[in-house]
């Protein structure tokens, strides 16, 4: 990898997310090596993916470039690379650019989708976790419009014109109030010789609430806004196969679709080596200490979604969200720095500062630690918050020129179909 | 394709580019029906395409949705289609989604990049025509440098860092300069464990002077600049091939490049049926008479880079860029309308309204017909224009944010890898 070994430490970050890039302000020009590995050359604020799948931002709006976030921090490396393996004994890991060896190691890889082991799923949904996957739903969604044009059998146009989402957390919830949002304000005038009336909109959710992470007041009313804008909500349904053309489920319903998007649930990203069955809990995530320490390595550290700190209040880990992951990455970093001037270490102690959802125009719900509002002063919380913890001013500018024109305009007038998406090439999907 | 056969003369348009759109307005809700068909569902403006390529712009905020374009057009159908071959005895098109009858037809299909044939050079080298190529070409500028990281070997890491254009016109003089510009603001930053002082770019022309087809004084002026920013300028020397590592010439100068951008020809975009060969004129461009009616035939019309417009003005006809396009398309817009009511056509009178270059921050060359300028006003007046041109309010906005944060910070923030450019996949090349 051509990284020179100093007298300093070497502190192997892997993953630049929420987690990774939180941990790696704190060893900013410390006395140690710092190496970032990141498969892609940028930073991805997934909370807004679904804007980008719905043509309401760019997707280099809700990027940001590694190399800028650690500009000045002398001490670091970032190298572009895949983590193949973990060799703990030879306190080394392996890349496709070659191998590397730590004095500590701190996993952030992250999450990905989770099918649940339905390979059938897998291979015939859009997932939305990453910036080519939702340019692909992007693409998908608009060819289905053009393709229902071409068709004269109703049963075809519809199956182009229906949208199932599976799993009815905030990336659900959003993603069909924007789809909601849509089919209202843009697609009468894009299609006017298409019956977009037709249009339909699934939310599945196996559960008996949607929003189940977040208040009852809030499930119940984000409910309410999605089914005012005509989202189709079914709840205690399970979703047992999808073949391309049809969605089965565990009840007697099914759905004829061209388009189902799978945000069901995600688990930890695994790398070969460390995560051995035996030490992975519920979901593929690590279980580690307080300190984020993984359990039996004394130099190997994880934090964010992929590690489970199981405490009292969380028997099965933080929620797989932001806010733990930017703030055991600060913790860490800080107890990194104790460790190596030998100062005890601060355990983790999760600070929940709510959730939030939106729906569409005007409307979000939020829940605060004493306090829970919903409606037009949530919405516009839900942008404020979000812009804030975008990185980057010109990012922060853009989005914000966005969605004044798209709040103003109803519109959203990124629906290009820069590449078309191909579900034969699976390079495409991710 | 699903389009119903009216009372009203159908006019069938292929290609939206300045061409395609400009004829577009003239024909709104006029008694014809206009089906719009283009291979891409927006329009791209080119002339901004080498800023997506180096990082300065988003691809979505230089294309616009063309079903927007055509929004409350109630006359018009837009399909997303490649044509594939005209069969002017019947009056048809045939396309990827069927065939179409016309009344009259319009060629708009614009202009590809020119190889002359050297098909070795067409696969290895890069071109920047439409926004996926303009990604493509980012993505491999980006990987290069990661690249270069990883190798100990002089040789290969300076190939990593060269960059070789070829055609000195607008594209390859303004490429040249943002690559100039980021080598000097942007690298030393990005990549401070490599000696970007190293990173070299070379352009080469084949005539005896840049920018040729403006006057003298911006050609020296222009050489100037881009000599002061560091772009070496190999004047008339012709390549004669390159096989993905060694560029060579007709001189006995070669070059060791990863990355050859090919900007130094266009030509007309041929479909099978009309362009017989022995119909084609200098660069696969149709003949028509002024009043861009194709030679030879009543009810089939071309106009904008693919046209070829022979007068004494124009031996070879007009400039292949966007004025002609857009003056073509509006008279023949307003003939066609003409034309239905018997009333005499206007046979098209270009309006030269001079062409300009921007070479760098402060830098531009600008010839108009009385007035030639160079430097920082040309600049303010490149970048105002640009902005007046470009489709949409919300672009013209999100430039705007782009443009003035890369002034006043040096940057250009879109330097990310969202997909990897990858040789062996040519689909990835247009």
């Amino acid at each position: 990898m051509n990284i020179p070994k100093t007298s300093f430490p070497r502190i192997v970050i892997i993953g630049s997310g929420f987690a990774g890039i939180s941990i790696a302000k704190g060893l900013k020009n410390k006395e140690v090596q710092v190496v970032l590995l990141d498969k892609h050359n940028y930073h991805t604020f997934q909370p807004l993916l679904y804007q980008v799948s719905t043509g309401g931002l760019e997707p280099d709006s809700i990027a940001y470039p590694i190399r800028k976030v650690i500009k000045g921090y002398n001490n670091f490396f970032f190298r572009l690379a895949n983590v193949e393996e973990i060799r703990t004994e030879e306190n080394t890991i392996v890349t496709n650019i070659g191998a590397l060896e730590y004095d500590y190691l701190v996993i952030a890889t992250g999450s990905e989708t989770n099918y649940y082991g339905n390979r059938e799923i897998e291979i015939n949904s859009m997932a939305m976790k990453t910036i080519p996957q939702s340019l692909n739903l992007r693409s998908l969604i608009l060819e289905n419009f053009e393709q229902a044009l071409l068709t004269d059998q109703y049963h075809e146009r519809d199956a182009l014109m229906n949208f199932v989402i599976v799993g009815a957390g905030p990336t659900g919830v959003e993603l069909a109030g924007a789809l909601a949002e849509i089919k209202k304000g843009i697609l009468p005038k894009d299609y006017p010789d298409l019956d977009t009336r037709r249009v339909q909109i699934h939310l599945i959710q196996s559960g008996d609430r949607i929003l189940k992470e977040m208040s009852e007041k809030a499930s119940q009313k984000a409910e309410d806004f999605l089914e005012g804008l005509g989202v189709q909500i079914w709840k205690n349904t399970r979703v047992t196969g999808y073949d391309g053309k049809t969605v089965t489920t565990d009840t007697d319903v099914d759905f004829e679709t061209a388009t189902l998007v799978w945000a069901a649930g995600v688990k930890g990203v695994e790398i070969k080596g460390l995560n051995a069955k035996d030490l992975l809990v519920g979901g593929s995530r690590i279980p580690v200490d307080e300190f984020n320490k993984v359990k039996g390595h004394n130099n190997i550290f994880a934090i964010g979604d992929v590690a489970c700190m199981q405490t009292e209040d969380t028997p099965k880990g933080h929620p797989m969200m932001a806010q733990p992951a930017m703030q055991q990455g600060k913790n860490l970093g800080e107890n990194l720095v104790r460790l190596l001037e030998n100062k005890p270490l601060e355990p983790f102690v999760y600070r929940d500062k709510g959730s939030m959802a939106t729906i569409g125009r005007n409307k979000a719900v939020v829940d605060m630690k004493n306090i829970r509002f919903q409606g037009v002063f949530a919405w516009f919380v839900w942008m404020f918050v979000h812009l804030f913890f975008l990185i980057g001013f010109r990012n922060r500018m853009v989005v914000f020129v966005n969605w004044v024109y798209n709040y103003v305009r109803f519109d959203r007038e990124a629906r290009l179909i820069i590449r078309p998406f191909n579900r034969n090439y699976s390079a495409f999907k991710d």
